[in-house]
């Protein structure tokens, strides 16, 4: 495998990035390649601007996000540090995101990852050779995989299914579902370690010792199994349809049983 | 009523842009007073770093994101750009956050201005006069009430109940539950704008009507109810009680009946 590791923390020496050289220790020890996008240490630019397509609209007229995105992406014309990753993330068959939760989501510079990196074209408004569009459980990076690996101040029960903060996965929909399942990633459960507050050395050596027994393990996972756009399910208003999981409602209507 | 409208588009002549333009409007004539934290045109900086707490730890040691937060915040010493925004939010009555809903999520420049502004000692970590935190439905900004505006491609059906992309209500959960309820503010129902990528002029129209409408029913609208942390929903592993939506879990069953 050759691994993407997305890294989003302002300290080297917090616990994460400590969690992190271990991870890449056992990648290596391993047998798997890496590549590391350490976004604080490269002084990532956070910010979608006209900026990354080459600049505003030559006609002095309105930015469309998504066209000019599509537009630079086919010309090559993406500023060079999204064209960096873009390269780097086709090159992965495995994508980690790594970072503190903050507010119930990424930092922001890991927030703007996507949002510049994912261009249309790549991350959404791929057409098929039907002329649908390819998503949820296909896209522009089907065949990759992708893991969240978070850290949170709480203990686990309260983000367990009728914890206070709601269960980890839920809460992290708009990137599992939203994101790596809509761009055709297979996301993987999410790896937490809970209680980040309060670590002793003891806690992070059973932390690493955990991920690295994901790490291991990654290869045979089975990601979690939401169901596919495109594969019957979904109704033409894209409404599931009434005899899966019937009478039910919310976010995890989407989980295949 | 003061109103605190934080605007997160790059392009002010987009959508968003004249809906807010509109709404600003609507607020003067009915008699409410404003101010606007316009992201981009304020070109605000997204990225939490030790530059917010007045740089990194004397002593050469490690940076611990909330207690930096929380002991310059103390001494006056957060960077001016948050503090001018702690001051705009302390005279809020309303916040209205404003912004193209972009993987699921607020673009970065607004993740960014939650990371950097809702600082421990205010936004999270407020101890209560019996030592225990304040947090959901109480905390450093109880009394406000916020309102997410946003705009999405999609048509409504697929942000449903059991649409492909989740409820809106569900998928907004981070912002709604884990940041408005969270420090406090009484979350009100989002205002989303369906389809706005096909948009014309009647759309534009509908749409600013739609608001206008909502905010001038904005003082008397009933705040969505989640249960609040103190008051007897959750057991001491903050798991809500058997007895309140029994059987069930997930998102949903945060929202008192």
């Amino acid at each position: 495998m050759n691994v993407l590791w997305i890294f989003a923390h302002p300290e080297p020496r917090s616990l994460n990035g400590s969690l992190m050289t271990d991870a890449l220790r056992t990648l290596d020890g391993l047998g798997h390649s890496y590549e590391v996008s350490d976004l604080y240490a490269m002084k990532w630019k956070a910010v979608l601007d006209a900026d990354d397509v080459g600049g505003p609209p030559d006609d002095g007229g309105r930015l469309f996000v998504g066209a000019a995105q599509e537009r630079a992406y086919a010309r090559g014309a993406l500023s060079a540090d999204i064209r960096g990753e873009i390269e780097k993330l086709e090159r992965a068959d495995m994508v980690v995101l790594h970072f503190p939760l903050w507010w119930f989501g990424p930092p922001a510079i890991l927030k703007g990852w996507f949002d510049r990196v994912l261009v249309q074209g790549l991350g959404f408004g791929v057409k098929g050779p039907d002329g649908r569009t390819r998503r949820y459980g296909d896209g522009g990076l089907a065949g990759k995989r992708a893991l969240v690996v978070t850290s949170v101040g709480a203990r686990p029960s309260g983000f367990g299914p009728r914890g206070i903060h709601g269960p980890a996965e839920e809460v992290l929909f708009p990137l599992l579902h939203g994101t790596f399942w809509y761009t055709g990633m297979a996301p993987l459960a999410p790896f937490v370690a809970y209680g980040a507050d309060r670590y002793d050395a003891a806690d992070h050596a059973r932390t690493s010792a955990a991920l690295g027994e994901r790490l291991r393990a990654l290869p045979d996972e089975e990601p979690l199994a939401y169901h596919a756009e495109s594969g019957g399910a979904y109704d033409e208003e894209l409404v599931l349809r009434p005899d899966l999981a019937p009478g039910r409602t919310g976010l995890g209507v989407h989980r295949r049983p």
